[in-house]
């Protein structure tokens, strides 16, 4: 059981496709789609292959060997395949694991893994886009103090916050889509990168591997080139902080002293009752503390050993996992944090008042405008989203 | 259940350690401490108190309502203090968490899971000593190229290497010791430091419950002071770190050119039978990989806020037991690599000879006997470990 | 003077293009566009604007004064327009500073300085693409072994090995150009962002500051939202990375035991006068182990507090000037390293038939096929660089 | 030229003691104290080691060539022996370098300027610490509110904060001058560690170059086990971390809808003229975002290739030097935040009545005894500091 002070750190969607079950079932998915497309550029007989296919089955393996030998191996697939070789036929053992080596199917199920978990996150993180862009439109005009290095600087609108917040977010996850659908292609090389076994298929093979999975193939092998891992990380990381940066303003607006803003689904406290704290909003900023250690780890591996690496590339399957349960729970927290938000615009205006000065907001309204532009235009280019039902309430 | 990935990166007497069931024992023990020392400073009735201690049962919590509240209040203790309430009498209310608040029970109960699980680390630790001071005795003069930025440079001894190691070892290993033993102290003020509903008899309070958790007593409360924190993560690194330095040399002299050392536990391949993988001493490296950005994680969270941080320290938790886990894992895996470690003198005399230099290794005796000098020294101020049946071949 | 150790973690370029005077320059720069933009949307009189750009004037700085003032405001810009304003007439005031902040200048003035020390990175890691392609096709059909966490595994060639380095560092610098390309833009909002001082024209005056610094134009100001600077550092961070897996590769093949290449221009040692150590590759190596620290450091000040925060973004022109000279460093260091780079392909040959089996490369020459492919591809679409005359020995 | 953005993130003392000259010097020191120390223990004779003495001559060393060595050589030393070697006479060629390596040079050399950086870093960490010590007493009873997540809390006093944040900061020096006295020590072990040219008299040998040196000796050579510098720096950021939490409260309450704390040194704003910024203590919170990943910097490069790293031991030398400069600015900044800070005790009563509660502080008093004894304590045990002429102002 995952230690209780994980349990914030993740979401129920991020926890099950990151866990043992959806690892095990993307393994068993690489090594389907190896043992077909084997039979479909003809190095296997099609039975054979299907035999392999049907014994690809995650209720019937043995998860404790598996798990053992993730210790005893440093990686799950040995015995995985030992596994699969022991429910095919002797025939079909041809049809097995064809061509490929343990990196091939851990670095290729941890691109489906991605591929899955970060769907839940643009969901969660497109709600916040919208809900965000509804903050701005409605508060367009509705004067606020702007404060630099927190003292109080000048006057803008809440809309205006809330519209640079929203490019900000709209960015990080547009690039985040981006790497996930680009850079996350295909790992197969075999043993050293070279798919001796099918070496006058190779290419065939590869298309077929990568088509049966829905991924892009790549040009060569990256078993020991991990820009792509680190470009999925950053962007996990980037789009955690952009998240961040907007719960560090509900903080700080919820302030006792400032009271712009109060969240709608406040945590208590033990010792004071009468607390209500931005607890979501906290918990986006623990995010946005744990995700920038876990890049520096993805990136201080990349230098790995020639064919495959002894340590970097173990350690960054974990890393990777950790990284989408954090970016998950970032975007989910901040949608609950923004969720039924309470704007209280009077005081924004009385505290406004105390800068002395005329309440000019300037160009804010500008801001605004060209914010819900771009943002209308982005969310009807991305996959539609579960964003519908949440409200943002004013008093 | 932890993801697959995390398998190897924990020991079962770490992932017992920092798991839920002994975070929530911890807790309990702090609030189980708390009424009895109220009681006995004479702020509470002795069998309200005793009320209090027979609810504090593990077996009642309810845990999945635990585990909620840690996602909606940002901490688990709202509500675990809200179940100890609803377990005891009216009268005996005063009795229930007197006089804390959330951050103590949370950072106390921290405190004793880091002591629990950092015993198990010494021990693994503990025979890695011992296995590197029988390298270094039984290799004293056996002679070995020393190799500088992986360029063979003059003859040392296996001794030697292994000394030196032997050493770092035993220091980051002593220096985590005395961070747990000196710095791993209670925490305890109440709401905002004040203890304020005990603020008579604050000083004796403070000392009982110290007293009753066999913990030290701080100056002052260190709510959003870190450096324990922080020097408890880091002394943890440095471990892994020397450790890794061994597993390294253990990896690169097993390299196939060199062939000076063989596990005794290798990990196989999916797609090469003949390989024997040091895959324990890469499992250290991976570990080691990883601990850097989860200090620098702690590290970045120190400024904290005021009376308690927005952010920065629900982090904490599951960084420190995280970290945790990563220095079991390395002890044990280091443990592991040099448990029966194959040297091959014949092999390290021919490599050194192709130096074209006599075979000199100047002082590196003398290496050897201050490193075993100073192991026996400490080894004996330190508390036993569970190293016995540990086996080093030569051959 | 900066400090000897940082000698080899930079170039000549890159300290040039990072150093006092290119970031004064840049700050002027951005005052001559604030002030001539300002005459062209009709805010200011054309003369005024006029003097503004001929007092910004380099030579005329007190550059003193302005290392003070980074000192006591946190920030160069308060002195740099103190010192403007005094040498520019009463009259010409208003043309000074128009509607801006120093944040603006500042973050406008890294993009300018980050936008010309990237153009000596490409340069070179232009040149390292280029000689690991000629290294792949050299030796497309070259036998060596494949080794796999440091051990002998399988039969591949030296040409597939280049190939597969070739596609990472195109993927890192073509990623690293287009984030310069697409994300690195103006930043301008004056105080709090809504550049009050111009609102009737802001939309003008932002397009012609834009136009006259060459830069993309934002849809809103990004003065607390850093995802454009993560970015940046991230790239760096990732081409660096794949740099020195290059320099990885030539350190593990130079051992001593391996010696199937030997670098060009060795390092000396000051203890064995024998010794030719990869200096150049080892300092690849030394890069690539300081930039991760430094992108976590970047990500963890992302959430920076409302309309400037007050400590993370006074961290990042520091830090990401470091980056910039790294990433040169590495750049350059590796190009050296493979400059001339010696190649034992008998020696490799003769490792490869210890391993037992027949001297199948499988697909290598598929990999490197395609590598080249993409290469040539690439390399026609991206500007010109200044690699010529360097030259791939092979023995 | 330091580059500009650097000039906040040093001192003038430290960026002396890490400049170029300092580690000239400190390497000259080291190769001076090797020549007497064997002529000491006999192995040159004196008037040998007399005449390399003398050619320690920093004046006549060609810098130009020894910064060009570290990129060619990725260590200066074998420049700066070149030259030494060059300047004494052929018979007393035998004491130059006796028995060392380059490494050897600069790591101690290393542990010499960290030891005289430091110096000016307690010196002015003292003086935060006496500041801190003051603001505790005259606040002892001055009620203020308790913020908790940035919510009002619970009423405590000033002084309890400030005492709080002495301990913190009194265990953080009190740790930082234990590492540096106890491990900085002696690195000697010439090309792999066994001093083989000096082997007969090698306990002598380093003995009298650790006394010379005014060092302490370690057990062993520790060329590839740098928990030493990895405590340093560690120690170094834990440091830096307190005295940020101690500016970070300083901003938190500045805030101008809090107001009860004002800084006597503000910072301007080139847009608000009316602005007056906690210059200082925004600028320690920036030196706080950089120091921790460079810690996890050291630590990802502790695993060193057997006697002598390839790329993790060269960037060490690097990435102390910055974190002894900013640990150096971190605590000058905090002391000017601390100097004159002007308290507003009337405002932070009349804040904490809206809290509704009586101003019952509880324990706050005991809080400030303790921190205070303990501090008197400490300060007479620690070694003097230059804190004299600071003022703490009230209104």
């Amino acid at each position: 059981m995952t230690g209780l002070p994980e349990t914030a750190f993740t979401t129920p969607q991020a926890s099950a496709a990151t866990g043992e079950q959806a690892w095990l079932s993307a393994m068993l998915e690489v090594e389907r789609a190896l043992a077909s497309a084997a039979a479909q550029v003809g190095v296997v007989r099609p039975e054979n292959a299907q035999a392999v296919v049907d014994a690809c089955d995650e209720g019937a393996l043995d998860a404790d060997a598996i798990r053992a030998a993730v210790v005893s191996d440093a990686t799950p697939v040995v015995e995985l395949v030992r596994q699969l070789r022991a429910r095919v036929p002797e025939d079909a053992q041809e049809a097995v694991h064809v061509a490929a080596t343990s990196q091939d199917v851990v670095d290729t199920a941890m691109v489906l893994v991605c591929r899955r978990a970060i769907d839940g996150v643009v969901a969660d993180a497109a709600v916040v886009t919208d809900l965000l862009a509804r903050l701005a439109q409605r508060h367009r005009d509705d004067v606020q103090t702007g404060r630099t290095l927190l003292q109080d600087g000048a006057v803008t609108t809440f809309g205006a916050l809330a519209a640079s917040r929203l490019v900000a977010v709209d960015d990080a996850l547009d690039t985040l889509q981006a790497v996930v659908r680009d850079r996350l292609c295909l790992q197969l090389g075999g043993a050293v990168g070279t798919l001796a076994p099918v070496k006058d298929v190779a290419a065939e093979y590869l298309t077929a591997v990568a088509h049966r999975l829905g991924l892009p193939e790549p040009v060569t092998p990256w078993h020991t080139s991990r820009g792509r891992v680190a470009q999925l990380v950053s962007a996990c990381a980037v789009l955690t902080g952009e998240l961040a940066a907007v719960a560090h303003d509900v903080v700080l607006l919820s302030q006792s002293s400032v009271a712009e803003v109060t969240v709608a689904h406040p945590g208590g406290s033990s010792a004071m009752p009468h607390k209500r704290n931005p607890a979501s909003a906290v918990l986006v900023l623990a995010c946005a503390r744990r995700t920038p250690g876990l890049v520096a780890t993805v990136l201080s591996g990349m230098p790995q050993e020639l064919q495959r690496s002894a340590g970097s590339w173990q350690a960054e399957w974990a890393v990777v996992s950790e990284v989408l349960r954090l970016v998950a729970a970032a975007a989910a927290h901040t949608r609950r944090t923004l969720d039924g938000l309470v704007v209280d615009t009077g005081r924004m205006a009385r505290n406004a008042e105390a800068l002395g000065s005329p309440l000019d907001a300037g160009a804010a309204g500008l801001v605004v405008d060209r914010a819900l532009t771009a943002h209308h235009e982005r969310r009807a280019a991305r996959p539609t989203t579960t964003g519908d039902a949440m409200t943002v309430e004013t008093r």
